[in-house]
This record gives C-alpha cells, structure tokens and sequence, in this order.
C-alpha cells in the first residue's frame, strides 16, 4: 500500500496515523495483533467469569447487565479501540450460552472448531465479497473448487454437481422451493411431513406460494404410505410431472430422525414430484464411512440442504445447498451490468451474481475449506462419529436409569428423554430452572402428544462424566421441584440473579 | 468446562487432547492464539506477495494458482491446522483485491476497521446463534439495544423505531417489499426509478409480485415529476392506499447519487403510495452533523435499508433495516415450538425469531457494536467526511485534467469519469486491462448513454498522491492502448500470467 504522508483531507491527522485504524495490507496484521490479543484475553476471562454454560440470572438479569454496560449504543464520543473490545467482548463471553460447554446441549448449535475460527479472521481482515471476481479473486475461485467436493460428497465425485453457500438451512431450504418454482411455475405445491423443519413453510410464505400440504408423521418421520395416499388424493400424476415438491428430512430439529429417504425417492419419482432434501443436520454423515449409509438415498434428490455449522463443527454460517448439475442452478442468474457486464463476461471474468440471492458476501468457504484442509475427510468422519457416540452412550445412561424415561434410541446426536412421570408444564419448568441457575441448556421436544427435554450433541469431546452430570443437574430439579405439576413455571420466578 | 480425562468415545484419543480443537470455553483463547499468529503472519506475506492492489494475471492466472495449490479441496486425510491454515490464508491475502489498498476503488467494498474485525473474532470464537435467547443471552440484547440506537440514527431517537441487522442491502430492499406485501397483499406494485439497484427488481420476483413498473431516470436520479406522472397513469390515489410501494435511493451504485427524498415522500403521500429508502450507501452520512441533511426526508419512509459494510467500515455483514415503529415488523413473527414456545414466552423468554427471515444466525452486531463504543458517532463521522472529502480531491484533479471528462460532482464518495474522446470499448477494456495488470481496481457505470470510469472511494485514509498515481495509471493507459476504437477488449489477452 503506497504510504504517502503528504497531506490529509479533514482534521489534519497525517495518513500514516490514520491507515492504522485499517485491518488490511501489509501493515493490517500488525494493526490486528494487539487488539486481538485484546480480544483473546477478554474471551478468556469472560468465560472464567461465567463458570458455566451460560451466565446465571435469566434473561432479566442479562438484559440488565447488558443495559448497565451499554447505556447508550451510539455514544458522541468513543472509547477506543482496547477499551471498547475489552468491555464487550468480556460481556459477550460472560453472558454466552458457550456450546463448548458440555452442559450446553439444547439446540444444533456447535462449539466451532479453533481452525475454522482462525481462518474466519482472514475473511473479516480481507473482506472479500463474493458478488463480483474483482472483490474476491482468489476468494471466488476457491469457493468454486471447494463446493465441487462438497456437492461430490452427496451426489459423488467428478461428475457435474454443484453447491452454493448459504446463511443455512433456511435459505437452502428456501433455494430448493424457489428453483422448483422456477422450473414448474407458481402453482407448484410444497408437500412435507409434519416433522419437517418450519423453514419449509416459511419458504413457501416467502415465495408467495400455497401453503405446504403437510402429510401427518406422528412417530416423527414422513411416512412413504402416508405420502404416497397424500400424493394420490391430491391428484399427483407422472403424466403431469412437477406440480409437487416433496421435502424429506434427514435429520430433524426435535430428535434427529432420518425419513426413509430411498423409500420417499420412489414414491416421488412414482407421482411425478420432485424431491428436496433438507439434510442440514444429517448431511456430513456422508463424511463417515461407517454411517454414510443411513443417508442412502439422498443421492436422488433435485437438491440437498447441509449445514456445516452443525456436525460440521464451523462457526456460523456455513450452509450449503447441492444439486446434481449445476445447471439447475441458472434460475438464479441475473445480470447488473456493474457487477456482471456482458462485455466483462465474454473477456473471461467470471460472472458470481448467480451464486447467491444476496449481493454483497462473506466468503464463508474459506473457513471450510481451511478445516476440510487440515481434518481431511477422515477428520471429519472421526469427529462425526464420536459425536453419534457419545449420544448413544447418553441413551444408554437415561436407559438404565429407572427415574428417566427414554423416547428412542438417537439415530444421530439428539437425546430425547425425560422424568420418568413427569407433567408437562414439569419438563418445561426444569428446562427453565436450569437455564435461569445457568447450569445446562437442554433444549425442549414436542413429541407423541407430550413435552420432552431434548440433548443435541455436537461437542465430539464431551466425556461420559459429563453427561453423568448432566442428568444428575435434571435428576435434581425434578426431585426439587417434584413431578406431575401441570404448568409449574412459577420456578421460573426463582432466585434473584447475582 | 470440565476437564475429564477418564475415557473417550472413539479412538482412544484423551479428551483433553481433543478439547484442543474447539475455539470456545477457557481453553479456547490458548488455542486460538498459535493459530491466529500463523493467520496474521499469513495475511502480511501474501499481501506483501501480492505487491499491488489486486493479483496479476487475471482470472485465469488465479484460478491455475489456486487449482495448484488445491487439487483436492476435500483430501481424505488431512494437514493439520497450521499448515492448512498458512496454505490457503497465505493464498487469499496473494489473490486478494484488497480494499485496503488505494488503487482498489471499483465497488462499495470498504476496507474494514481493524476494532471490528478484531471483534467479529469472538463472535466466531463464541459462535452464539441469534434465533433463540439460549443460544446467545447476552448477544441478543446487545442486538436490541444497538438496533434501536442504529434506528433512531434514521428515525430520531427515543421513539418505537427498531432495525433488523442483515445481510445486506438485498435483504433489507427485500424486506422491504415483503413487509408492504404483508401490509398490502400481493397485488401491490414496486415503483422505482431506473436507477434503483438490481436488488428490487429481483425481491419483487422472489417474492411472487409483478415486476417493478420503472419510471426512466435519465439524469440518475428518479425524478419526483416524473414519479408522479408513473403513479398517475398507473391509477394510484390515497383513497385506496398502499397499492404501490415507491422504492427510493439514497446513494446510487453508479454514481453515489441521491434521489430527492422530500419531494419523492410528497408524491408518495400524495397518491397514498408506501415508501422504502434504499440508503444502502448514503445512509452513514447520518452520522455527520454536515453531512446528514443531504438524507433530509428519510424519516418519512416506511423502511429504510442502511449498510454498514460500506460506508460503515465493518466486515461483511453488517446491513440494517429500519422501520419507524418495530410493531411493523411483526408480519415477520414466527412461531417454531422449539425455538420459542408460548409457555417460554410467557415466562419471560425473549422470542428472537421474528427478527429474521434466516433462523440459525450470526452476531454480525458484535463488530458494529464495539465500532461505535471505539469511535462513537464523531468518529464514524470523521470517516464518512474524509472519505467524501477525498471523493471531491479525486473530481477536482480528473476536472483539472484536459485528458478526463468528470461526469458530474460527486455527491457521496463516488466518482465517474472517462479518458476524454475514448470509446465504450477502450474504457471497457482499460478498465480490463488494469485488472488483468494488477495495477488497480476501478469499476464501471453505463449512464446518459456511455460507458464510464468509476472510483468508489471506500478508503479514508487515502491521499491525494494515491488518488494521482491511480489517474496516472488511466491516463498511460489511455495512451497505450489508444482511443476512440470501440470493444478492443482483445487487450485482455496481454501479457501472460507470471
């Protein structure tokens, strides 16, 4: 960066001065460092402050303290760079539901990999934006390269598939209504089960389309009888093929079950219908040689949701959306001739508006292809393992023990149990308890009619202790606060916040 | 986090050993430390390696280094961190178009403070999810309370007004056109002028509404006459309010140019019209006591769209959408049982997920949040003013210059200009040619019937000798490749790739 000391516009400040302020360039590291190490020694202490999962107090009590350190967002004036680092980013800590924790439990929420956090500060430092090849050179093209492999990953290798990056599985899930949309016009009709995820039907909100017909799957999962009877009464036929899109789930929210995926595909195929598969939590099970398997099957879908914030171990986003040629991505193509001039296009620079509805964009792939890197596919595979491991061994503890009750067995890294005999309005209040004494987040299921407490497991480190404690921390709380109590939220009320 | 060695799931690794990997906890930061050396060393080699503002060679040089140095984006096994990390980190500073670099001035792609990307760190690092208060208890309310103050920059302070953090200006414009479908049904129109950016056009059909009817903007900006006669002939009257939603802009990608919000917000209220602000760009002036009355009549829109990724300098994402009362904004209420249950609600629960349209979501806040503590709004101010102020040196010298034709005076950052006499084709490929080069990064403006130079001026640490040196690099050039010969866009093919 040409270093010129000549003079300055505005306040007389020389240029040299002011380039410090800049986190890129040559001189940008060195700018960085301090208030990085600023940075790392406040997430350090923050996190020894909170002395668990999440701070204590409830939400009051974190409104408060955020309110006592921010009591005006916009100030005239500034602090400083130290100061304003070290007062927030100490708040952050502290009152963080850290997933690190493994005590902290509750949703698809992963403590992120230090790889792919470290390589994530040379996203923000560069700030590639992936809208146009003259923002992100080397950025767009290893975009390019690395969502090859991953959409190889789910519609195998070397041949035309291709995946975009997405802010997660609502706007992958959100691309595969639209594309079918596009192909089939606005009369296409969204058909899922009742357990697929909630941005399916916001999708369709979204995209001013009918609401989802929406097959009942009262053991959880999408049955292919049950949606081939709703195919059939809806009129569905392949002489009239893409009036329907099935959205299977492998991998849902409340207990991680997987839809018979092969048996979906057939039923689709059978109907005329296409085929959506949102695989944001099941999905780097392909990773594994020994449970790739269960996700047999997704292979035939028109497009695929996966998500590697969640088994994935990324800090968000990192969603993905996969077809098997990415042709059928060219819907989204659009021209804006400052971005994307068809002069510009035929001289070779290549043209990236079509690989996002967003402009402006993060490049998220490079922490990706940063971690794919240095774990490789076997890493990966190790961690994913280890995480369906370490649920199995947690069903195994709430199996033997007489005063829970377990719902299945998982199937991926969700535990779904509770007090054996529990009310309702119980389940809640210990979920609340625990997340007003900052001891656990355990998340909450509705399933079979009734309220469950719900572990998602995504630290691969968690040890048995741990889970041994943490059904000791629910064990606990029932004992407390007894059991069969409809509605006993007043628990919520509790203990003044420190 | 408790640190139990007893015994591990998997293949026999301790897990203290394996705790090592995760960015989060106590242990985190000292994880995190080595590797963020080898970031911050990687990124001060390869920009030092890069010599200039961009890479040399052109699309096709980066994509052969690239494809070298990844031939595999998903290895079976993997490097480890550090070399991962130094391989690709070292690659996407050398390839970079670094908008820290003066001579990289094509797009609204600012060089990001260094405060805040020191901050977005720990919001990685910590790797909160903004869709429930569980995931991020002290995230969430840091969101609130500088949201409100972000709006009542825009609204006035201490009323109902609230904002959105996303994406950016696609997702604001296009929360923008939902919210008036909402309000409205899907029979409302867009009415924007020709100058409007792409983004509306493309929200309109993502949302299944009928394409913008377009009022031709000649001049760049959207005419309130001319707006007036649109809504006319179009049958618009207050007595059928919010048929039509009128899209204005408050800083153009072409020129910065501002549409005249009085008079445009008279019109609009005058044929019972909604009205959103596209201040994607010119919002920040807000910041400035000389500056803001430039956006005088911004707070007569219903929604107004605000990046700070722009003029702002934060790392991607850092969008804004304001509404003047945050009950607006509920048609985006959302209900998911297990990301905010009624009974959870009613305990006092914050319910996060109506404040985007994504469900899974990063603390783009953090880094805006600390930014404004560092520097208050004064300092923000100082930026926006020498940036513009730099903008008008740049105007002065191309007008100074009988070898340029300045366009017009700049009104934001944004100048537009052209080598006197040249052709559409020599600017196209001068534009082109200094790419390819890795000399500098201008971009491109087709208006009043031309193909024009631009220089977004995003840097406000920039001199008058770099604002110079970048003139000199047009005018040689100019001078080399001649004038006047229309699509000799075969420069391109120059000198091969080092």
């Amino acid at each position: 960066m040409p270093a010129s000391v000549v003079e300055d516009f505005g306040n007389g400040r020389s240029g040299l001065e002011g380039a410090r302020l800049l986190a890129g360039g040559t001189a940008g590291p060195s700018v960085l460092r301090p208030l990085i190490a600023e940075v790392l020694d406040s997430l350090a202490e923050g996190a020894g402050e909170r002395c668990g999962p999440l701070p204590r107090g409830g939400p009051s009590a974190v409104a408060r303290r955020v309110r006592a350190l921010v009591p005006d967002a916009l100030p005239e004036s500034g602090t400083g760079p130290v100061p304003a680092l070290r007062t927030l980013v100490r708040l952050l800590a502290e009152g963080a539901a850290d997933p690190a924790d493994p005590l902290c439990a509750a949703h698809l929420h992963c403590p992120p990999l230090a790889v792919a956090v470290a390589a994530d500060l040379a996203a923000s430092a560069l700030n590639p934006s992936m809208d146009s090849w003259d923002q992100a050179p080397a950025a767009s093209e290893l975009e390019a390269v690395t969502c090859a492999a991953l959409a190889g990953l789910v519609y195998g290798p070397g041949g035309a598939a291709d995946a975009l990056m997405t802010t997660g599985g609502t706007e992958s899930n959100q691309l595969g209504v639209l594309l079918s949309r596009e192909r089939h016009g606005p009369g296409v009709r969204v058909v899922c089960g009742e357990n697929a995820h909630h941005s399916v039907r916001r999708a369709a909100w979204l995209l001013g389309l009918a609401a989802p017909l929406t097959v009942p799957a009262p053991r959880g999962v999408l049955n292919p009888g049950a949606l081939a009877r709703a195919l059939e009464a809806a009129g569905a036929r392949p002489s009239e093929p893409g009036r329907y899109l099935v959205v299977a789930t492998a991998g849902t929210t409340d207990a991680g079950d997987l839809d018979p995926l092969p048996a979906i595909a057939t039923v689709a195929r059978r109907y005329g219908a296409q085929l959506h598969v949102d695989a944001a939590y099941g999905g780097p099970l392909l990773f594994s040689d020994l449970l790739r398997e269960r996700l047999a099957g997704v292979e035939q879908a028109d497009s695929v949701t996966l998500d590697l914030h969640k088994l994935g171990w990324q800090p968000v986003a990192a969603g993905l959306f996969a077809v098997p040629d990415g042709a059928a991505l060219r819907p989204l193509d659009h021209r804006a001739d400052y971005l994307n001039a068809g002069d510009d296009s035929e001289a070779g620079i290549p043209d990236l508006l079509g690989r996002s509805l967003r402009t402006t964009r993060r490049p998220d792939v490079l922490k990706t292809a940063v971690t794919l890197r240095a774990l490789g596919r076997r890493g990966m595979a190790d961690l994913v393992e280890r995480t369906c491991a370490a649920a199995e061994c947690l069903a195994d503890l709430v199996a033997a023990d007489p005063e829970f009750e377990l719902r299945s067995l998982p199937t991926l890294s969700t535990v779904v149990f509770r007090p054996a005999g529990a009310g309702d309005g119980t389940v809640a209040g210990i979920r609340r308890g625990l997340l007003t004494e900052g001891s656990a987040v355990l998340g909450r299921a509705s399933l079979d009619g009734r309220l469950w407490l719900k572990a998602t497991l995504l630290n691969p480190h968690v040890q048995p202790s741990d889970l041994s404690a943490l059904l000791k921390l629910v064990r606990d709380a029932a004992g407390t606060h007894g059991t069969g109590q409809p509605h006993d939220t007043g628990w919520w009320e509790g203990p003044a916040p420190r």
